[in-house]
């Protein structure tokens, strides 16, 4: 039932790596899913300093999301896993695949949240976890557009589950049934309401010893 | 009685977190809110440098106002708490959320100014107030535009307080009584004007100490 | 007798606080009131480094104009007050309110080492004095356009005092006699013109002990 999962839209066929989580977009032809991939771009040694580098093609409002979410994470690790050292000395390099294609928009905020998050915890992230929504220094989320487009995007790709503003819940609500069919939808306030499904299992002793 | 609060306009449902302060914009559509947030983007080290990042797509005009909001913080703890050296050590990041509206004119300075004094001092600022006014680096507030359109975006998100320049005290006086039902204006020569009602019960023994 | 003293064109009512100097500009809507402010943006400490930063929308004429202020207003200092280490350590803050209002031009040269000066001497202007003037590296004044407008404005703001460019003496004495009632205008060839009146009372004594 619902559309085939075309494979083109999947990035990992099976478990991805640390660091890689499935954003949802936007285009003129539709919705479709952005992956976002962060990496260590070099071994986390005591004395490293701290960097950030982006690529992707990525439009003026998406880098100052990325800025935003970079924020964001470290200052989640400092108040929930306070001997995390992890954001002092990682040299990050963040990445949107497919790298030809222009992106741009707040809507990734979440997303290259969690992917920051991912790496800081060293804990996979579901791939049947898709999400989407503009994210600010202190974790509110805020609506975005485009949500059906972007809710048949997640499902092509075989996503179970998908993460949206609450800001958006009379859109997700107006969605005909056969779209939200064999789809969960999970409207969020705060970024706690992903970090708690993202990272269930993460107790604190574990957030503080993994690096 | 009034228009009714729409959830769009009101960033926060509850109590904010410090940092956060609602500022007030005009745009072609009418007045709406602004919100500045304030977030440390390390932890208050002794050793760490001060630093100060900003995002939100702020034009020239409002990037210098964001340089005059932070050089008026820094003097304005240094002149009446000067044992708190919080700002010696911050690396602050300050984000106007949404992240795709560009945004410029000075009218953002005292809310700026209050975002950066409420981390400073380690207090929230009330909700149900709202602002707006240029500052200059001396913390006189000079006049703004569109008080009409702005007060009315600051009602519909549920302010109770607007804070607005003396020097627009006319136009405050002009405006409908139905506009100001229910909502009380402060006009301000200075930012003491401002501090004095949103940092009142900061004794200086407490603004000294919090760092 | 004349026009009357509109309070928009008055940025304090009152003392202002060292370090705020009133300038005068020419627009094309006729003449007005310029201020310029500094403030030091970090306390005066031994250790501190000397550092100079503008806001205000300035041109590249007038950035230009700082920059010989500044260099103007250190060699002035250096020279008459030897002991008087303030620009070896300060970090200043100048901004010339409003902070929408694009300004260009030389003619604030005057009015900007006059600001750095009532800083370094600790010192407040007169506010009945307002100035308009190119200043040289060496301290000579320079004509200016727009006096007849300025002296108007100046007048408008309450002056009772316009410091011109001696270049312009044929201008003031051309103006009608309604104009330059109740004001007193000085011609200046050399900023010492200026700061014979403004800093009057400064003993060499005082301006060396002073920081």
């Amino acid at each position: 039932v619902g559309p085939p999962v075309f494979t083109s839209d999947k990035l990992y066929d099976d478990q991805p790596p640390t660091g890689v989580v499935t954003g949802l977009a936007w285009t003129q032809m539709g919705g479709t899913t952005m992956y976002v991939e962060s990496v260590l771009e070099a071994p986390l040694l005591p004395t490293s300093q701290q960097s950030f580098k982006r690529t992707g093609m990525l439009g003026e409002v998406m880098k100052e999301s990325t800025v935003i979410a970079y924020t964001f994470a470290k200052m989640f690790v400092a108040s929930h896993f306070p001997d995390n050292r992890f954001f002092d000395h990682a040299r990050i390099h963040m990445h949107c695949p497919e790298g030809a294609t222009p992106k741009d928009g707040p809507s990734a905020g979440v997303t290259i949240s969690t992917s920051l998050l991912s790496l800081a915890l060293n804990r996979v992230v579901d791939p049947g976890y898709a999400m989407t929504g503009e994210i600010t220094v202190t974790g509110r989320i805020l609506r975005i557009g485009g949500l059906r487009e972007k809710t048949v995007a997640a499902k092509r790709a075989g996503a179970k589950t998908v993460f949206f503003p609450a800001g958006n819940l009379a859109d997700w609500e107006a969605l005909p049934e056969n779209i939200k069919e064999g789809i969960e939808g999970v409207p969020c306030n705060f970024y706690s309401d992903i970090f708690n499904r993202c990272f269930a299992g993460v107790s604190q002793e574990e957030g503080n010893k993994v690096w």
